[in-house]
């Protein structure tokens, strides 16, 4: 009842204002991947609480729209006479709307939580049947939700030079000479992650993402005035830090700033497929001239300085032997009585506790995948929503998971033999891992994007039919977000060039429905490679450093020179990971890292 | 003198007019890659005989812009005190233009020479600065080339159904039915491929490309009204040929047509990076709708039907029975005296000899590229443009050539020793061939593009810092162009997914600047492939069959699959070709097709 009566609620209020429908995305302000805990309108009025989705609420009727990651999801957390459920991608929810309402109707959004690109395009595509989007200034939602939770009051911090590599202030007077050169006198910055890298801050404001959540302004002149609270930063010596043109203000003084850009007329850049149309609208309102163009800062945050790649190798060393120990326990586990008393819920506890043990590890990067069995053939599979698969009833785990360091962000996939794994198993375990290999080895020249190398990754699984519905490879930050663009290793990928220091996972799969799923990943940094040649050319430097399972191995499906390229990551990980491990831990590396 | 006093009569029809400056493109009214003699405006007016380029004429100075390709050729055929010389791409001549002009100032253009899409970019372009683009009725030059060439009257010819596969009534009515789903009264056909494809007829108006120049229009209804010289189908019953529904009227009536199109208020699709301004004038001035859109022909003329598959392949078994042959007299010549009276145009001869001993043989599909040591390092070299070089002072051959057979298009590129090759030389050629290899052996899903399998060609090279500088592969035609689209393989290439019956070129290569050139170029055809897996994937068959020279292999840069390809390729080809070859040239065949 307790949904429909949120509706009703909600019905009634939009009823008041002369609204025919009212759109609830899962964004929040800042349009980044993950939101707080009192950002989950979505959730409120739903019950659905994916990463992703949108609920549409009409008087007589709603539906709520998810990707394929969560459309089994959607029905054990929604309720379906309250909503009809349909596919985010495949069935806009504009088209929905547009078949339901007539011309002349109303639709209320909340202008803070969808794109100014959205806006734009939304607004367009109702306008064709004289429907009228209608931006609100305040969220119905917001008014009804009576116990919604507080925003988190966890303090920020400063990241010391020593982690960051750059000072506040180059960063800053960089892009700040860009933004001249193209005559623009502001940039609006409105994701947590450009904000935090630009004033080498971070927080704890979402879980696994260690940002302050802000908005920024950036000026011509260098000058940044951020919108925060102001609390976070009690007893914090800001300006020290990052230099005495960086002001701090509330996020509620922002409309304020907005506006007098506006009435000096100022040329003021958002990217708007991340800005809120909230923004833009303030801004465009009060006289500024918007200007479209990507966020400065992503490009440069992508490409780590020598001092973050350094930060990043430390932190994968720490993040490898913390996973090794979990893997020499796991099996150490499997071979004691009774591994059915370890499910997929203890044994992501275990590798947590692992990584817990290093002093600069802060939190996880993301929310452990530990998935047995026919769970690993979900991608996008986490125990906690459901009854966790206990151990000893399945050949293979795959287990997805990373840390938060001080010093770097890692993220790794291990699949590993739990039971008797098949020849069926062990042929499309080397098929990946071939792929993982061929990818890892590729050199290419400045301008190579990462739509170009995908298909290394797979040809081994090509060739022999079989293929993976993900991409091979995503940005991952430093001690920020572990997924981060531009670039992207993807067949519908990226053609941003590959350069220097960015940081990208390498992660083929394959996954059997209904029986088993393998994903071979390790992140790898693209540094300048050495040759004879004739033309500078990068390679893909592996930060990641734990053994392969040998045990689902078959090396037929190998070429000498993956075997050669094996033995010398086994002989890498020994060197690297053996100083930190002890005992039997040590024994298990021993074995695990010998030559195939 | 001749070109000054050309410049001086076009700049007084100029001034009578008054225009401030006047566009010479090279294109004629198709826009296609290829034009015939009387359609060289460009060459009369310049003295430049380039494939691509433009001049710009103004009263008081002229510039000619040309590609990185002939950016030599341009300085030996053009007076540059008449132009300056500037790069087509780098320094686009509508700048040029606006950086010289006043508001208001006129500039002519042949509306008939250049697509909708440039004019409706020029056109803003020019519009910002106040500059007007007046569409001329008439070309200027047209009016002052006294002895122009008269087009040519080559009879047009019927292609049977044994080689076209499909009936020309098959190809219109299915085309048809996707122009009433969408609403489009007409399809305006404006390059002459599509339209012989269409009607299965193909002429001798440009060399190498066997067309008859037309235009066409194609109705809802499946009717066809083609648009060429009448005189060309003399005695040939189009009709009975193409069906009752396809008429004929000379290229003039094209207007007309268009008009009454327009005066029906006809939705009319046009391709407007391929159709005329000229035709998108008549009609948008008549009253028709423009619809811009795909040339619906180009995709499935790119996909060949099994007919087309299966003439293709017989093409090249005589095609390369034609290359050995040429290659086994090569290998004779240079082992008797005074090699060096052969020069890259008595190569090259011989080798159009060899090809014309087969019945099926109509004419090249392009200029062979006949070049010797230092000659190969340029990709477009030809050797008319100066004195061929002589055979014997070099260690590498370079050919590039093809043929037009009734049944099939034929493309090869092969480098082959004609000297002493180093050990350089020969690892370069190695990886080259190695990348060759790479690509021939890929598989791929449905969906995938050239992009993306470009980098499998040039891996070999990228990963010991060399490269090329042009597309791994071009899509091929059935007796029509050596060059169509959509699909390519190239880094800057298409996402037009590669599908069943597209025929491309894998042609990596590599060039040392005033040294040498290599490339390894095989026609290759999509095709399904039969797997153990999960889905359906392509492969490449490859259609062309002549050895690649031992003598320029070294296997230490070769893996074993790559080694057992070659076994493989050269035991096909043994068995393809020579049933075709006896005496001197079977002896050389088995020679050079034994494993290696």
């Amino acid at each position: 009842m307790m949904h429909a009566n949120r509706l009703a609620d909600l019905r009634q209020r939009l009823q008041q204002q002369g609204l025919d429908a009212f759109i609830i995305p899962h964004d929040d302000e800042h349009l980044g991947e993950y939101i707080p805990p009192y950002a989950e309108r979505l959730d409120w009025i739903s019950g659905f609480n994916g990463s992703a989705g949108a609920a549409v609420v009409l008087a007589e009727q709603a539906a709520i729209f998810v990707d394929g990651r969560y459309t089994v999801q959607v029905r054990h957390q929604c309720d379906p006479t309250l909503f009809a459920f349909h596919h985010l991608i495949n069935e806009p929810y504009l088209d929905w709307l547009a078949e339901r309402l007539e011309g002349g109707a109303r639709v209320g959004f909340d202008p803070r939580l969808h794109s100014q690109k959205w806006y734009q395009d939304a607004d367009a595509r109702l306008a064709d049947q004289g429907i009228n989007l209608v931006p609100m200034s305040h969220n119905p939602i917001d008014r009804l939700w009576h116990d919604r939770p507080a925003p988190g009051h966890h303090p920020a911090s400063l990241l010391s030079q020593e982690y960051s590599g750059q000072h506040s202030e180059a960063k800053r007077h960089r892009i700040a000479e860009t933004l001249a050169a193209g005559n623009i006198d502001a940039q609006l910055l409105t994701q947590a992650e450009p904000i935090n890298w630009l004033l080498n801050i971070r927080g704890r404001d979402i879980p696994c993402l260690p940002v302050v959540l802000s908005f920024a302004l950036l000026h011509r002149d260098g000058r940044v005035q951020l919108f925060a609270d102001p609390d976070k930063f009690t007893d914090l010596e800001l300006q020290a830090h990052c230099g005495q043109d960086v002001t701090l203000a509330p996020m509620d003084a922002l409309e304020q700033a907005l506006t007098e850009l506006g009435r000096q007329g100022a040329r003021v850049q958002l990217d708007p497929s991340t800005a809120n149309a909230w923004s833009a609208l303030v801004l465009s309102r009060a006289g500024a001239e918007l200007i479209y163009g990507d966020d400065p800062c992503m490009l440069l945050k992508a490409c780590k300085n020598p001092v973050e790649v350094h930060g990043s190798r430390a932190a994968h060393l720490r993040d490898g032997a913390a996973v090794c120990r979990f893997l020499a326990w796991l099996d150490r586990r499997l071979a004691e009585p009774n591994p059915e008393q370890e499910d997929e819920g203890t044994l992501a506890d275990r590798l947590a506790a692992c990584r817990r043990q290093s002093p600069e590890f802060v939190e996880p990067s993301f929310s452990t995948i530990s998935a047995l069995g026919p769970n690993a053939a979900m991608c996008h599979y986490h125990h906690v929503n459901g009854v966790p698969r206990r151990l000893g009833q399945d050949a293979i785990y795959l287990v997805d998971s990373g840390g938060q360091y001080l010093d770097g962000t890692t993220d790794i996939t291990r699949t590993v033999a739990v039971g008797r794994p098949d020849d069926d198993m062990r042929k499309l375990f080397t098929l990946v891992l071939r792929g993982h290999i061929d990818l890892a080895q590729a050199r290419f020249p400045a301008g190579t994007g990462g739509l170009q190398l995908d298909a290394l990754a797979r040809m081994p699984l090509w060739q022999q039919g079989y293929n993976f519905d993900h991409g091979t490879g995503h940005g991952v930050g430093h001690f920020l977000s572990v997924h981060e663009g531009p670039q992207r290793i993807s067949p519908k990928g990226s053609m941003v060039p590959l350069t220097t220091g960015m940081i990208v996972s390498n992660e083929p799969g394959y996954y059997r429905e209904d029986a088993f799923g393998i994903r071979c990943e390790n992140l790898v940094v693209v540094q300048p490679a050495a040759t004879d040649g004739d033309i500078p050319v990068f390679e893909l430097e592996t930060l990641t450093f734990v053994p392969f399972d040998r045990r689902l191995i078959d090396p037929t499906w190998l070429e000498p020179k993956h075997i050669a390229w094996l033995d010398d990551y086994h002989r890498q990980v020994w060197e690297k990971v053996s100083p930190q491990l002890d005992g039997e831990e040590l024994d298990w590396l021993k074995q695990a890292t010998r030559p195939l």
